[in-house]
């Protein structure tokens, strides 16, 4: 993907992760607030959002870093199709900071409204910015999430790697990352009551920090007092890597072999998960 | 379709159609069991995911074998576009095993939230995997939803065959799955209250034999007492034969001639219905 | 348009306006029967089937006739770009069946539901068929409906121009059938109260006359007692030319002249509005 | 952008500004009629059509003026993309005046319904034509509304100059006008609930104006009896050219730079924020 014309570098795709991450957040903990504390929209405004968030920051950029926004998928994309491994902490790390940064503007924005609907500021609003077994809510436990959290996570990586293989039938017309968004939009509507479909180590952590530094004590923790925080780092880890090789393993040898001839400069089409 | 340079076969094309319905029921039960059990969402929720989880199922599966995802689907293209009849029962066995392995996901993942829901696993929940007259609370007979299933299914396939015909008018950038999933999101929207639009046998049968294996006793018949699985088995096949014969009766006769010269190793733009 | 390897003629376009009118009605009373008898779903729902349906109707229809669907765009474009006006009647005929044929199956299918929730068939299910002003609820007169009838078929006009003219920056891959689609979803979430946006005297009149001969017999008069049909019938006949004339008036002078070399048998992007 | 063969100039470009920001409000104050005093729609309806307000009215406006519709957009390409300065007053007047003319035709278009559901004219109805802090029920100040609508306009202003910049991956097939509706639909659902994400002044000053002249005595100031009209012109210019400025200072600098050889003639892909 190197482009002579191009003036790409770490430095860019580092900033580019920073910014579609911190895109992603600023609608994802945005819309979660305004449902939950502002109670404007329902849970399926909160479906949207994320989707779209994902979207826009994977605009934002693709043209640069590829448009991961997600640990989960930086590291599939390093296992599975030669992203390099030395880039994959600093790419989490740019992912982590845009989703914190994110979530203190999210914190700043609606601290009025946060304070009325949750003044002790407790589990109640904590879940506007990091999630909870069960949401909070329902009876289900840290292994339980754990679970969910693997086969959500499987799930978004599959299609990942289905609707950007150029050897599949991929969405054309740069459309990619329109039909990512709706596949986040779609997890959020089928797979987010266990475990408020995290299905990204970045998205959860900076946010659950900001929300820790910002008056919300109990962050690390669930509402049955266990240490929580790890299980939609390492839920999405493996279940993203599980997704990616489901693709590998059922689809990718089935398909054609890509054309040895195939112009090296060629810019490809988008591709949110290159 | 054949192309000298992929490495297609049936074990392609069937591993492709398990892995795309299974991507469908993974959307589809998955927020029924969210919406009906865990009671976040609402209708509409469950018609955008279940037509969502088409359109991804499609992209999975699209390149290899169609992306048929659907026994009504494989038989209406037997029957009206050449597809192998030695094939149809292959694809129908892939994608009920397809339904049957997701559902069965759907089921260990929402585990805790069915149990509270409704711990006898009656017709309450049942609903999560198969259909039912009426969805269980309408005063509609066997008989009015085969009539249903029937008139559904008949919509589907005249909508797949119009917007997969080349020589009609088809959307473009293969987006062609996009607005297919959008054709069973207002199905559901429409056509949803007479008998939970199965409009497919394997995505009612494969999860109904899951939920009966797991729990769900009365999985075979419905509210009234009365076997009813083989309704959305046998309204599809219909429907989906009769809607393809209005579009082959109403519209391709005054559609264009294809041209002879159509080059023959040109590859098709994605088409789910072939 | 002329195609010397199509078979097109009237009956094709005829029947292609009457099975893309079934198609747009199809969802249309179905989803608000669905809604308003069956109580799943709300207003959104409403919306979203309505746009879908005009969405699939255009792709089923576009090749052979333009997909009008509503005798207010098959006028609007005889006075303005050069429809033949012998043809506007036998168009407006067709897709008055076609919906008419297509209320019968929604009246059909929802028996036992209509019933159940209404069964003396009186307004308030009468809504699932033909509009009200006011939607029955609302104290808007005649003339209110009128007068909102007027406005929102120009603003369908005017959007149906601006999308399908060349000269101007329409979307491409044939998705002008979506965002046409979108149109009327949004006109139906802003200017659905006061008098039901028909804006199409063709998805008015038939479900009306059908309705009528299925055991409505006030479909005929509104709430207050008046005749009522010709207002939906007459507002968007008056409101389609304005809104075309509006942007005939303030864009196309200004847009850039179409080049004289234009191939002619260049088969033209799809247009539904042509 | 001048290309022999148009027609374009001031006179077209001052239409489409007109015309294309009368578009959005014809959906966007239409909505929040029906939905506040019409009861028909929730939240999610008002997100829904503003953004396809905003789709709709860039598909109008263009290829004559570029379709800004809103003066945060028109003063940030004067800053940032050489958007002439001459302009900028002319064009923000054009799209303040059609967003008056269309809040006028809201205003006609529900005369009962609105007199029906406040007849004193009161907030509860102001605000379907101008925005409050806090909608009106939300505790937040003069200045957490300012700091809302600078950090809402930021993210628009991002976003736009992202799926608009040819260098970086926009979509394609005409279709950013789309995306950009999304990004609208999103800002209502995460960012609307401190200050009804007016984001526009155009959109706020027109209607805001037209509800006064009709009727709303209060239109000028908030709930708290303060001025509040200049929070919705002021946040929303200083928040775009900040949006603008971090797309340039993140992104531009590692992008492509542009082929010197670009043919001059070639008409460029829609482009809302050119």
């Amino acid at each position: 993907m190197a482009n002579a014309t191009t003036r790409r570098g770490l430095a860019g795709e580092l900033t580019a992760e920073f910014l579609g991450t911190m895109v992603l957040i600023l609608f994802g903990c945005g819309v979660v607030a305004q449902v939950v504390a502002g109670q404007l929209g329902d849970h399926d405004s909160i479906s949207w959002a994320w989707g779209f968030g994902v979207t826009f920051g994977v605009y934002v950029a693709a043209r640069l870093s590829g448009g991961h926004l997600n640990p989960a998928v930086t590291v599939a994309l390093a296992c599975f199709k030669g992203f390099p491994w030395a880039k994959v902490l600093p790419y989490s790390v740019a992912q982590t900071a845009g989703a914190f940064v994110a979530a203190l503007l999210v914190r700043w924005n609606y601290t009025e409204i946060l304070a009325k609907a949750d003044p002790g500021h407790t589990f109640k609003t904590q879940i506007v910015f990091s999630t909870l077994p069960g949401n909070g809510v329902y009876p289900v436990s840290e292994l339980g999430a754990l679970r969910d959290q693997i086969i959500g996570t499987a799930i978004l990586l599959l299609l990942i790697f289905a609707v950007t293989d150029l050897l599949n039938t991929p969405p054309g017309a740069n459309l990619a990352p329109v039909v990512i968004g709706f596949v986040v939009v779609a997890i959020g509507m089928a797979w987010g009551a266990d475990a408020g479909y995290a299905i990204n180590p970045a998205r959860d952590f900076g946010p659950r920090l900001a929300s820790f530094l910002t008056g919300y004590g109990t962050a690390w923790r669930d509402q049955y007092g266990n240490f929580y925080f790890w299980v939609p780092i390492v839920g999405p880890l493996i279940g993203g890597l599980l997704g990616a090789a489901i693709y590998r393993l059922l689809i990718s040898p089935y398909l054609p072999v890509p054309p040895e001839e195939q112009e090296p400069g060629r810019v490809p089409a988008p591709d949110a998960g290159k």
